[in-house]
């Protein structure tokens, strides 16, 4: 079981929230994505995590990952 | 031909304009629904048109009726 945070910019409402949620959760791998709006925080959970392809699906979905 | 203009508030983003467009557009005799999401104003267009219903869709999408 691995963890990720990543932090992501440009998540203005609950909407937003879901379409990371949505894309990120979509990424082969993943078994858990939380997202914080108000910190922009996202714990993305799984057995084994691609790191570019979460930072990948996160544009994907229209946003931008700080770092 | 009606054509109804509110300005809403709490629009934040595309996801809250497109939750704007597709409840309003659901309301009975509505046939057109623009929305300008940097000025909240949202042009309702139509046959005849339901000013309360359109305003309660405005507040089912989660949003505020500003005057």
């Amino acid at each position: 079981m691995s963890l990720s945070t990543y932090t992501v910019t440009g998540m203005t409402c609950g909407h937003c929230v879901s379409s990371v949620k949505e894309e990120v959760g979509e990424v082969p791998g993943v078994t858990g994505v939380e997202v914080d709006l108000a910190s922009g925080r996202v714990d993305v959970s799984g057995e084994t995590l691609d790191d570019a392809a979460i930072r990948a699906a996160i544009e994907e979905a229209g946003y931008k990952v700080a770092g």
